[in-house]
């Protein structure tokens, strides 16, 4: 089997903007994820960064791609809509996407959703405890009943997505907050996991737990089929069966056309 | 009770430039569908177009909208986005929406699904068998086991949208095809019905067992709540536990101010 | 509008054998949750209990009954399955249906779930916060963000039962854990809604939100249709289409009598 | 990888009582369709029939299958609740399971999916077109858009089951019905695929579109996880949080003995 093919997409803004994110990630939050990616060798992976050409996401690279991670925050507004609509394009043809925390609010998360994506939150640094709602479920893999991040951003309910096809984390917070963590939705032929953890003020990217879900999760998204969309024609002459149409219609040969 | 808020949107363009159509719906085929829906004491039936100012979609006629139905075709290029985007929260928020026929290619039931909603389609005036999936569906109450359209044009699988909540209908098509021709989706607190029959140069909307059907979809997508989506902050001296955050964090106050 | 007709059935068998439990309810559970409800003057309330003739649910009691509630415990095993079969059967005729807490491990959820629905537990009196997961659902009405039950049971993830249709409640322990607490599914035309609060020795309910909750929810089940099930021959010359059988078939007409 | 271990379930009664089933199938329709994936060298094959002690299906010969494959028609009632209640089991533990045909009123079927799976049917050697839902499902891979079967029974709108998953596939039927051919449902951990086709008076197990589906499924259906189902107490001691419950409880120790 070749190797699974994914492009980690960070937006490389805090990095560069606050030294305190900077000291935790040294290399951007992408070079982290990627790194422990790369630590399954069956997993090819690339980066790509907003301030790229493309934001890194060109027709090629995206062809090339079989599961995206997606981190974005405080740069959602700079994503150019027609790199938007050509990753929802790949997704619905059977790209997977991992979307990570802030990137709920991502274009490209609220496009494929359709909802607002809303929720709550509060930067305290408190505890996030992280449990699994099906042990069987691949994406868990590793994962005993839970696991805890010390410090974290808050995400609370409501969370204003779809109702998930399956719900493999929920949250508990020190603060008294709880929150769907980890859900997964399927879109034409594209898997999609979102899962929360990631804040950039913490070392999140750097536990162990959380790498774990990630690699499970890229594995999980992998293309199983293509769809090339269209919405084509099929003339009556073309059609399954050769039923003679009964009696007279109303339809005039030429108004096909005005599609 | 007081009546149901109803809003007939129509593309309007058909009935104008095709006479083989506004003989069919001499007043437009919004207006069909209105009357349809005026047959029940129980709606107030209002109608808007293309080509009013906003799409007569204003914010006030909008927030005075309990179900919004959408027929459109030749034009839904022309439908402006911030009209969308009005729309998609107004759904969100709880109003009701009823997409019928080519309105599976609208900017907004894309939008509100995120998918291609693409299909296979064919104009030859062939007969089409509407059968009811769950004969208890509120949507299907008046139906018996199934119902005929003489003429219409065909839709056929794939049809390009994430798995609805409920299959009601399932077409039968004489030229060999099938379709998911009645389904539902709830996004946000608005619930979404797709009714595939409808197409212009035929009588689709003065059938009996059509206008029954819109108008118990039109009950069925009633607003139950509302939700006016936001994204707070909750702080931690307004969380709703006072546990102490354990040990220190990196969290620095000022951060807080990057979202 | 008449009365929606609510059956609520308990067990009955804590209140009889535990003094604090009868303490607390001193007419029985069955009786505070009833009490409850007939605070609506919308809803005509029966009680039904496990040690009457057929546990109270008689063919005909539950004929007359669109929303039945359930409660049990230490006696599922105790429930005939013959009264199992007639409540699903009602069920999925459009009956809708409330279980309470530990009735998670009732015969009829199960039966009507087909899972384990399996949970962790404990017993310390802990506090419980239900954060409500769609401030707009039906069921939800008149709760605020969360709300507290000071001293519960525990109920912990992984919850064994199939993706909900829609999660409403989560809650969140003070020992820890988190829970889908509110769940929505669809069988046949029955709704089913399950929610965890309820544990026979704290006095949740006669706390006014779960009162609340349990009245939102008979009301959101009420029944939409009727689907009277059954597996009927259509044979060939009562078909819709009358085209010929093209060829020759292996069929030979006495076999239609194998099924 | 080592190969995926597959059960074929047989009733094996239609092909000892009637000759023209025998006919087609003279080893049994289980040995056909065991031929069908003895042909894919990654499945590892067996068969098991009604006869056998335990129905062929021990604890053993379960614990040792990757994915179960169901056909049943005449004699559903004679399966033993012991075996169903063991291969439910095993499914929520996450082996695959794909019911064929006549299956869809089997014990295990209704079990999992806890609704009346009923239709309506016709035995007239009529045509069926299968229509590909989603062209990149792993399901449909090396199927055109449709394929068609000359001659089989007819199973018609309403099925009654819970919602899909995913609909894969819907029939067309020359008599003028239509149905839900191919839908996927997950429970517990185990993946369960209904697939229509397969009357025992036809030749359909012995067509290559068909064989190829129920290789496909077989591997789609491939455990993912394995959940061993428990209910266990937590107590306070060994709670995730250590906070102290606060105030005074109703809880006596004594009491977690009722469960």
């Amino acid at each position: 089997m070749s190797a699974l093919r994914i492009t980690v997409w960070g937006e490389n803004v805090h990095e560069k903007k606050h030294p305190e994110v900077a000291k935790l990630y040294p290399k951007g939050m992408h070079e982290a994820i990627a790194g422990a990616l790369r630590a399954d060798p069956a997993l090819d992976v690339r980066t790509a960064t907003l301030d790229q050409p493309e934001h890194g996401l060109t027709e090629r690279l995206l062809a090339e791609t079989d599961v995206l991670t997606w981190w974005g925050h405080a740069a959602h507004g700079a994503v150019e809509d027609k790199i938007v609509d050509r990753v929802q394009q790949r997704v619905l043809e059977g790209m997977g996407l991992i979307v990570l925390h802030s990137g709920h609010y991502s274009k490209i998360f609220r496009r494929l959703l359709g909802t607002t994506c809303s929720l709550t939150w509060r930067e305290a640094g408190e505890k996030e405890r992280l449990w699994v709602c099906n042990p069987g479920h691949p994406i868990a893999q590793g994962i005993d009943k839970f696991f805890e991040i010390p410090h974290e951003e808050m995400y609370g309910e409501p969370f204003g997505i779809p109702a998930p096809d399956e719900t493999v984390f929920l949250s508990w917070f020190q603060g008294g907050e709880v929150f769907r963590s980890g859900c997964t939705w399927k879109r034409g032929n594209g898997k999609i996991f979102y899962f929360r953890p990631g804040h950039e003020t913490y070392p999140t990217y750097h536990q162990k737990e959380v790498q774990m879900v990630i690699r499970n999760a890229v594995h999980w998204a992998r293309p199983e089929g293509r769809w090339l969309d269209s919405c084509p024609n099929v003339p009556w002459d073309q059609a399954a069966e050769k039923i003679a149409p009964q009696g007279e219609t109303l339809h005039q040969p030429g108004e096909a056309g005005l599609r």
